[in-house]
């Protein structure tokens, strides 16, 4: 879990990884590519340095560790991007720790979840998400990333 | 977890708090109210003490650690109120373990489930539970204590 | 119906029994046990006599009679308590009625509705209902006195 | 409603006749033929006779008015055919009260509901008659006699 | 119910008013404005008396009445019109009335059921009558009378 | 197959007993009672002798020999009595073959058939048959003789 | 399309006819009568005329060229009466056009939509509509402009 | 439709607006915000300009125009953006012409689609585009821009 | 469109290919084949010419070009072969304008549209044609045009 | 079952009629026409001499026999038209039959099973086979023929 | 049919293979391998002997020969395997086969068929089998012959 | 969790159960027996040294914890045996990391989870495992064992 000592700035956003993702570029790469977790963090740490934004990362295969994470988040993140894998389709306490933190958060997908199995087109978590970005591998977070500055730097 | 080294009487009973209610009295007022969920805790033992019963209480956004605990309060409760906040429209494995520990459960809810969104309607763990109270805000726990009384005390 | 010339205080309140209900004590026991409906009247009395709040109840097979009732308790009662029996799953004109009338209503059953058929699992009058309390047999509508008592006498 | 004052031997039953039943020889006859309600009534009673069952019939388009009779009908009768007309596929009240009196209950139909529109083909009351009879337009009430005869004389 | 001693010309029809609009007025005014049900009556018979035709009203809360007054209506009505209210969703028997009655049918509502619950929709009347009127408020009446003239004055 | 070398009456019928009715008097008595098919087709015929209705019977579990039966009774028969068993949940060929041979069929069961599994509530035949009796036992067979005799002999 | 060039009063409304109604008085007359589309707008001017309100007609097939119309309304109309035909039940764009363009729209149609196909009892366009009237052949553009007229002069 | 006679660069893509968005800045603000088509078309100019990629835009409420101009733009165009409002939900042709065209295409929406209506849940879009972001209001375009220029520029 | 000024014969036939098809050829040749459109015309006017019909055709993207199209026909062709793309499964208009222009009407499809996704498998339109021809690539158009030749010579 | 012991040519083809079609001539001739089932054989072994394919026929109201019939075609038919009659809503044996034989097979129907009821839109086979035609009385025979020849003649 | 002069031991169980399984080895050998039927019985009948159990087989493509050879086991079998093929997903007739013969059945198939269409994800006959084995090739039958032998061995 | 420190060969396999294992032998015997999760252990392990497969098990009632497992057995095992409890019916996240691990999966249950409440026939582990056994009781944990052995040893 992030660690709360670090002194925190203004500009602190969560991202969050669902559970499986820690096999990326293992797990099934024709489908999610050869991109490894630790290459995604570091290019969003570093796009989030350009943009002004500091950016803590957490993956876990676990809802609960997720939603312990999201509620924390409420003391010191300005939003939080999640990819919540699995648990879109099936987690209303995640949809429930999402609507109730009160600090804007967008849902991200590598693959393109329409694009696959029946179930996976339904995400209990987007009616309660800021928006909802997917279907361009790894760089689906780069454009939350880039979103989510939008949404912290001007209204409309 | 309710330590178990306590001297244990014949009228204990498991409170369990499920996912988000740890949120309480800052997420989301209009629907669920400013009391905290200390604030509960202390009512129903409070009245516990009234009726004569041990209230242990467990908040808990993992369904793991809610299922360890109803396994455990096999060995020293004489029964359950569970309110299992997301988990009742998802969980077949809180069903199970409901259905499994062989002590009578009751599901209670802050806000009527009935009047929010559509998949809020189906509970699955009502099947299994005695019954089932919701709507009354933080004393939907203490009229399921009052239940739990009538459940202990007297058979028809 | 209740006699409308009996002098009326701040405090009434009607409790009504929909369909099948005066077969109490009779009716399929292994489910609703062999407390009869005057039991339950006179226990709601004694109890709300307790609680400083008048009973009146009235007990009909007919959706009609249970739909005037409920107007005519505009002019007089501060709430309903009503377990509308099988008129539950399948009456909109009653569900209009407890959304017209402007005074809370608390629906209330004696089984646990969600434990049988699958047709008994959804409620028309729940989403407009205050709150509902079922599975306690006819203890369920002394916990429902019990919630209308908090909902008459204090805001949350 | 049939005169309880009357002398009751034990071989009586009631017949009821549902919403719209009173106008048979009138409405829709291409569907229902011309034969009106007392030809019916009249030819049940006269082959009651014959079977030695004293048959007393009663019609009614008011739900309530239906059960209220059913309830009555445990005081005095062996069983019970039933056209339930229009309620057949909308009154979960009619079937707790036909599954709550404890006698045995055949439901019967003018036309066969399954060859008509499509919310014609569920009833209610099936799941908890002794058997269903439809389509042979009024001689399903001779039929559902003769089987009620069958139930009330011998047992497999 | 009407008075059938009033000598009847051939130009007369029935409005009948479903449950709960005895509240009309009182009950939701936000849905329905404040107009009251015997402004509305009062506004028709005027209306009427322009087109020549005589106006007999009638509200209740019982099914059965309602299914009892278009029976009748036969002997004396050329037309009626109908607001089921909640029967409009849930009413078999009443469906049957009206098919069965062979005098032309409209259907109207104040509010757009349309715009509200889901299961607005879907009305079981609908089919059976000649036409449909919502959403205007009281005027959906007048338009319906207006619409009845065309139908009793004019073929195609 | 019924021996169509015999002389044939004008007033023969065919009784068709599908998948499964063979075990009778053996297959889950619990549900269909100890009496035999043999015991059956023997009161068929004698009953049949009764109202001078000459019966020929033929089970089968081969979907096939049913629906060659129903063509061949065309030459013979002046209608048919059906227990399609298992087949009448799924069989459209059946269906077709009732719809086809262009003589009154009647569909009967020893079961209530809606008082069982959901899947059993649904025939594909009872839409082309002229009705249905279900729930009798064995005396169903009985009833639907005496309807197909009351088919055979008068119009209305 | 209406010429725009014409001097326009306050009063003016559009009156949209969707795909093929062009074909009116040739296609399915039992269905929909005789009367062409030209005597409908003529009706309609004439009958506008009497109640002080410009009609302007418009028939189009395409899809595109009604929502362009509905978009150009919004400059010089007051209201609109639009039968969408086909596009009823399967046009989202016609549905965000009405709901666009912020003045009162009403839905009417020729022939009662609720007793023909199945999937012609749904209408996208509905819920955003003010009202709707269907059933009474082309007389029900007249009791929509009657319709129009109320919204436009009086307020409940 | 863009002009084919500009000279064509190999960074050229095409962005389609479909039915409605034309009203933007007008139409229902509290959803869409108050920025114009003109707007966004600019902010996308310019920054295709920064990406080095020439943007071209349509907008049209016309299905086909969409059609012949996806169509059209595989003699051109590298990409596609759409935002296919309405149409997102009811056009398989739409559907067929993303997929037929052989280039990639960014399903994109102002607002979070499934926030709203149910029916907008489901798009007949997406499976055949490469992503989808929706919910940034007119960034939503922007960032498809960001994602397109990813696409064009690298493979994984 | 055909050309009306053309001196007419009394075979011709319109055929219509809908959206999309004008990219065949070039268009997902695995499903489709690499025959073009024009190659199919050249062939259908050689093969009618050989069956005495003229044989004319039209493609078109937009919906209401179809309908219009549908609609001319009237007043020249014997009868109308249309490939509707992905209309088949979505357009109620132009169903409704095939069952409006009192011509026979066939549907064809290149692919086997059952073999491909599931909202595929339901065409509005098959149900108001005379038949459906699918799977046999740019042959079943050929296959319907010999159809046609059987509707338009022979009775039965 | 056709006679293995012919010789057997390069283009036989098995020509399959499902349960029921026996009939034909007589069954329901609004629907099915006139023509028996032996004018059809004929005529397709006289059509398909002119093609220069023998046509060997089978009819069966026996699944089973349909299915080994099926089987033993693959050892002297290069293809297989099956009419499967009500199997095709049913059977997914004869789909498993359909797709393991290796050999193409054409479903054909006499009427257009669309324009029937509901259960007959949907085919088990249908996926499995290479096309599909329907509605054209007994030429949809001469039809299928004709398309199995283009199939057996040339590629695309 | 096995062969019931055979001296029978108490341990004889009968395997019954359902449609198309005679094809194996041929039969879409990516799916189900090139093993034959008789390799498997072969196979089973040498493991058998292993057991003690004597195993006879039959394969048949007709419902009716599976369901005869089901009750004929009644008299010499201790219990029954069973690949019912396509008629898992359709056979009410087989079902009751196998719940009415009253020894234990074990379904077992080749293929998993949860991850093949979803029709295939429906067995009428699991709920009446003991268990069901899938998804290893012919060793499925293998385990199903254990798993029968731990049944016919020892109780829990 | 399997300690890794111990000597790992090339025959290693991972069982896995899921929720509420651990109170086998005590939970509703009547449905899993009296056998407790460590004989089941005890007797794997036996059966593997037979095999000559080292066997590991681990249980858990935290999802997370069988994610985390499945993700770490890629390093070591040659398989996976899992009981998931609830979470077959309710968990992506476990069926990804099915899928995404790499290694044959077999899913087993105690019950035959088809003949129990309706929401346990679907599994959405199934479509990614080898292969289901299920309704052994302890013992179908043995016959999965039995078949990783044939999938760990032979191709087909």
């Amino acid at each position: 879990m992030p660690n709360p000592q670090l002194p925190i700035t203004n500009d602190s956003i969560l991202v969050l990884h669902g559970p499986n993702l820690n096999l990326l570029g293992a797990r099934e790469p024709h489908i999610y590519g050869s991109t490894t977790l630790d290459d995604i963090d570091q290019a969003l740490k570093e796009e989030g340095a350009k943009l002004n934004i500091e950016v803590r990362t957490l993956q876990s295969n676990h809802e609960g560790v997720l939603i312990d994470a999201l509620h924390e988040a409420r003391s010191w993140a300005k939003g939080v991007i999640i990819n919540p894998g699995g648990f879109t389709h099936t987690s209303v306490a995640l949809r429930d720790a999402v609507s109730g933190i009160g600090i804007p958060v967008i849902e991200c997908h590598l693959s393109n979840t329409d694009a696959r199995e029946e179930f996976r087109r339904h995400s209990y978590l987007a009616p309660v998400c800021k928006g909802v970005i997917k279907g361009f591998g790894w760089r689906s977070y780069l454009l939350a990333l880039q979103a989510m500055s939008y949404l912290m730097t001007n209204a409309e």
